[in-house]
């Protein structure tokens, strides 16, 4: 086992600290839900704390998924973990076009954490998931000994309601759709990157990390036909897209200067030497949208103040063997667009 | 950061073993998904592997839980930690009185954790979630850095249909009715103890580890009024009987003799100085049935595998403004039953 925290020494009960007995299911386990957790997430659902949280949906379809959040530092510019658990699920609701109905929250605490930072980040998490308008239904919180493993990892998972004529239909691309993205890329990535100590890197780059099911719902209402969507999170735009054109058997291309980017997050790509394409986003989705309504659509997304700086990208090519994704350069060139082999940023979400 | 896992210092991704790089969301996450979990949990929701699964569920209310699973070690005589991951969940919506409808996957794997532990335990996923009868719908999977802390976490959720009588109503309980469990206690919490090196306890101890639907199925199905089930993991019986006392304000009797207790796992508490009433049980219910439905109850436990050991421990008594839960020892005497106040065994779910 590794060092115990450097609180002095001290994981006494009384002291300002998560202790491995605050997850053994007695006393102290009691008084951490009751005091520190359960009344942050206040709801009918919730209210209960029995095994399971009893749940009336409209009739028709569901959507579930789920994410653990492993990112480190906890905290960083424009969010922390808190927000990135709640959003993380209520986007990849929102990208299958389903409306969020409830989220489970799963905390694995390591001793020694602060109590402090656990309160601001379920204050977070409250706020989230009020800003998404969805519920904490149910829960679970476990404890391990100390390793110096980041303080906490977070899993929530969730169920919304599905529109018939939902998820998109990504058996419909053609030749000539437009790939759109609502808005700048690379900024949660490289907000959290640079948040860790001891890279020493001043920057004014603030997490995109924000619920999207409102800017889905103004994007699904504009009348168009949207064909696809997805949050590019691990992998950014370009894990998606190369996901997306195999998935597809299409070539795609997109136009560099189209690409919305930020000069901080230009600077902050050189500087780490990072492709922003490849960085990961908490707050953004790219869409494929018939040719004819990407105008429409694109108008839907700069209506909405998560959408401002939405734009077309490129778009859907011809059917391939060896689908591609390439670039079209600044320069006039053209490159392909790879997959990221690996990790370029580790506990980035 | 914590020394690297000692495999010889050797993390390339032809080495057997988890490297950061698995978790990026690029080309070695891609195929680690395609090649070691997705064909293992085959089912038609999962297969689409979109941001989120799509669900038919029949009309009606569902269930929702969660639980995030830290067991150490990994592997313990009589299960894992992906059969843990399953049956805890399936057991949380099956003491609701649901139906286990889906599952979600969450796996957090730290760098180093060997590859062929990774196969066991998604086999045990997919042998334990057939047993259930339940599918894995959707998942996620992190990687984070190596700091000792253990290998992998688990994060399931769980959504199941509720019929309209579902859950039981605690609210109803009354004077004299009986407390049953259905078998033999502590073999999870003890077999889990016992395995961890240093120890070196010899035991035939297994965990009891198994989807409890079935069994629940067969309790309601016996046309006795059953108010009230939940299974007694962390805090153990102690802790749960505490909890409901406490909830229904009254105070409840539990017989020393009556409790089903093995040769083992009696002589294994003695050793590791436990009590066995506090210990975790990841196979068992407890449940609160109207006196003369009792043993109409317990016949129906008694009849089926999981439940050949069932007993009637206990009785509901009056309401109390300080409500006790008392033990009448083997030797005559009361003693009080006390919510264990911290973590008698960590990590031990």
């Amino acid at each position: 086992m590794a060092q115990s925290p450097d609180n002095d020494g001290d994981s006494r009960p009384g002291a300002n600290r998560i202790v491995l007995a605050h997850g053994g299911g007695g006393e102290l386990t009691r008084r951490l839900l009751a005091e520190r957790i359960v009344p942050k997430l206040a709801n009918d659902l919730l209210a209960p704390l029995a095994d399971g949280a009893v749940i009336d949906p409209p009739p028709g379809r569901l959507c579930m998924t789920t994410d653990a959040f492993v990112v480190q530092p906890l905290e960083f510019a424009g969010g922390d973990i808190g927000r990135l658990a709640v959003c993380g699920t209520v986007n990849d609701l929102a990208v299958m076009g389903a409306k969020p109905l409830a989220l489970s929250l799963a905390l694995v605490l390591e001793e020694g954490l602060d109590l402090d930072l656990l309160d601001r980040v379920m204050d977070s998490v409250a706020a989230a998931a009020a800003e998404a308008g969805v519920v904490v239904a149910t829960g679970d919180t476990k404890v391990v000994e100390y390793h110096g493993a980041g303080g906490m990892t977070i899993t929530t998972a969730g169920i919304g309601t599905l529109p018939a004529n939902m998820p998109p239909d990504a058996g419909t691309i053609a030749a000539g759709d437009a790939v759109l993205v609502t808005g700048l890329l690379a900024e949660h990535g490289l907000a959290v990157m640079t948040a860790r100590k001891g890279l020493g890197i001043r920057t004014t780059l603030r997490s995109d990390v924000a619920p999207l099911s409102g800017l889905v719902a103004a994007m699904l209402a504009a009348g168009g036909q949207v064909k696809f969507m997805r949050d590019p999170t691990r992998g950014g735009l370009a894990g998606l897209l190369a996901d997306l054109s195999e998935q597809i058997g299409r070539n795609i291309e997109i136009d560099e200067q189209a690409v919305p980017l930020s000069p901080a997050a230009r600077h902050a790509s050189e500087l780490l030497g990072l492709d922003p394409l490849t960085v990961a986003n908490e707050g953004k989705v790219v869409a494929v949208v018939a040719a004819d309504d990407a105008e429409k659509v694109l108008a839907a997304c700069r209506g909405r103040a998560l959408g401002k700086a939405a734009a077309i990208v490129g778009r859907i090519g011809q059917v391939s063997n060896w689908p591609l994704v390439e670039l079209l350069t600044a320069a006039g060139g053209r490159r392909i667009v790879q997959r990221p082999y690996g990790e370029e940023l580790p506990r980035i979400c």
